[in-house]
C-alpha cells in the first residue's frame, strides 16, 4: 500500500493536542486508512481571539486504496 | 475551521511576484477560502526558454469547509 | 503551467528505486502530467516484515490541466 | 503596521501551553499588540527542579506603533 | 564595533522590494547605523486584503554604539 | 562532568508531556545524572491503537561519572 | 515501550542498501527488537579504496525491555 | 550530460530579479550551456550604497561538455 | 524567570572566542543577568582587514526582570 | 593538502549508484586526487526520458595540489 | 567495519578546541577506535562560573569491533 | 562585481583558526579579491595523525573581474 501525506493546520482552545485532534478529526471526515500524524509547526494566535488559540500544522498520513 | 495547504509552482517570465500570482490564480479556480502563500523556493530557466523564466515553488493555505 | 507537489510513500522489498517506482506507479493511475520526483525520506523497516521493507518519501511534480 | 518579533524562554512546572503563557504575559508587561507566538525549541529541565520544567522557546510578534 | 540583528515583517501592495523597504525605514526611524538586510521568509496575504499583500521577515544589522 | 545524549522515543496515550515523562523515566532506570531532554520530533499513532497515542522523540542528556 | 536510537554508519562495495544492511546486521549482534532505520547520510569514498564503497550513516531504533 | 553547479552573489541597485541576471550574466561570460538557477540567500545592502543594493547568491547550473 | 535571547555580532583580529567575547562584554553593558550564549555563525573577514578579522554571530540569553 | 568541492549532478537511467558514477567518472576526466563523495539530493525525471532518469545531486571532493 | 556515532558535550575554561578535546578523552577511557569528531553546537555559558566555559556538542564516531 | 564561493577544507594540528588560514592561503595561491569566508563544518580527525588535526569546512568569497 502506497501512503500519501496532506497538510493540515488544526486549532483549538485548550492545548496542542486537541488542535492536532482538530485536524485529525476533519481528515477523517474524508479520508480512510488515517494513520499517523507528524508535528510540523506550532503556534498560538493571541491578538485576534479571546484568550488562547494553539494551532499545529501537521502531516497526516493515510493508506491510498484506488483513488488519489 | 481547519486549514490544508498544498504546494504549487507557478511560473512568469515577469518577476517572482508574477509567477506567484499565476499559482493562485491557479489555486483559485478550484478552491475556495484560499488565504495565504509561503514562498518555499525561488528558480529561474534559463535554457529552454526565450530571456528568462521565475518559477517559486509555494504553499498555498486555504479553509476547509466540508470537502477535502 | 502550474505544476503541483503530492507527497507519497512508497514501498519496496527490493530496492529504493523499486520503491520511489511504486510510488510513481501509484500516481500515474489516477494523474496525468506525472513529470518528476524529489526524494525527501528514505527509510528501512525491519521488525514487521520478512527480510527488509525500503521505504521512500518522494514528492511527485504534475501539471495541472483543468482542476485540481 | 510593521511586526517586530522578539526570543523569549517561558518556564512551567505543568505544561508546555503554560511555559508559552509565561512567556506572553512578559511580553505583554512591556508590548502592546501582542499578536502571535512560534514555537522554536520545546525542553524539560529534570536536574535542578523539583519533578519537572517545562522550557519553550518562542517568537513573540508584535505590531509596532511608533517606537522599537 | 558590535552589530545587533532584529527580526521584522514588512509589508507592501507592490512587491516584496517595497515590504522590504517597509522594514528599513521603519527600523531607520528609532535605530542609527542600519548596515544590511536578510531576507528570512516571504508571503503574501490573499484572503484578508484587496489584491495581494507581500509580507517579507527580515533580519536587519545595525551597528551598536553606546546603548542596546 | 562531560555529557552524554542519547536519543528516545517515549510514548502516552494522554499528552506530549506524558510520552517525555515516559522517555525520562525509562532513561532513569540505567542512567544516573539525568539532567534535561531536549524535543526533536512530536507525532501521533492513530490506525494501530485505541483513540491516540502520543509520541515525542527526545534528546535525553547526562552527566558521565566514571563509565559510557 | 520506550525505543531508542544510535547512529551507525554502514559500508559495502555493492549499494547503498547493502551498506544499511551492514549496519542492521551490527546492530542485531548485539540489541533486541530492531524496528526500523531511517537514512541520514549517504557517501562513497573514492580515494582509499578498489572500485567504490558505499556509506551510509543510518538511525537505527530499537524497543527497550529492561536495560539500556 | 553531467551539470555542474556554482554559487555566484549578483547586485543590482533595482530589484531580485535583476540582481540574478546579474549573475547569470557574468556566467554566460565563460560558461556554455548555463541550464537553470537556484535562489539560496536574499539580502539587501543599506550602509555602503546609495539608496538600495538587492544582493542574490545563487547556484547556477549548466551542462558540462568537455572540460571542468 | 523569563529568558530573552538577542543576536549580535562580535568580532575580532585574534580568534573566535574573543569575537564572542566581544559581544558578550558590549551585550553585559546594557544589560543585567546575563546567562549563556550560543554560537550561530561564524566567519573570517578578508579583503577590507589588515590579516584576519574573526566573525561570531551569537544568541546570547539574559533573564528578564522587569522590563524588556 | 587542502581539499575542494564541487557540485555535479550525475545521471542514469538504472540507479542511482550509477548516476553517482556518472558524476565521479565525470570529475576524473579533469581533476587527479578525486577522494570521496557526498549526496546531496535525489530525485527521478519521468516526462522528459523513456522509464527513468535517476538523477543525484553531489558534492565531490578532491585534494589540491598546485591550481585551484 | 561499521562506525558508531555517540553525542558528548565537553567544557573548558579556555577554548572550543579544548573543550572538545576533553570530550575526546573522555571517549577513549570505554571506547577502542574512536576516529574523527564532528561539531555539532558551540555555546559559552556566563552566569553560573567563572571567567567563560566553552561548551561544545559533538558527534564522536569510532569502530566497532566485537560488541555495541 | 559579482562574487563566487567555493567550497574548500582547510587543516591544522593547532587550532580552527589554523585551518581555516590553511584554507585561505591555498585560495590566495589562485585568486585575486579574497573577500571573505563562512565557516560551514568544524572537525577533528583522531584516528589517522598524531594528537588532533582540526578540520574547517569553509565557504570563500571572491570577487569575479574577468574570467570565472
Amino acid at each position: 500500500m502506497v501512503y500519501k501525506k496532506i497538510t493540515l493546520i488544526g486549532r483549538s482552545p485548550e492545548s496542542f493536542e486537541a488542535a492536532i485532534d482538530d485536524a485529525i478529526e476533519r481528515a477523517e471526515d474524508t479520508l480512510d486508512n488515517v494513520s499517523w500524524v507528524e508535528v510540523q509547526e506550532q503556534g498560538v494566535e493571541v491578538a485576534s481571539v479571546e484568550g488562547r488559540e494553539y494551532q499545529v500544522e501537521v502531516e497526516v498520513a493515510f493508506g491510498l486504496e484506488s483513488e488519489d
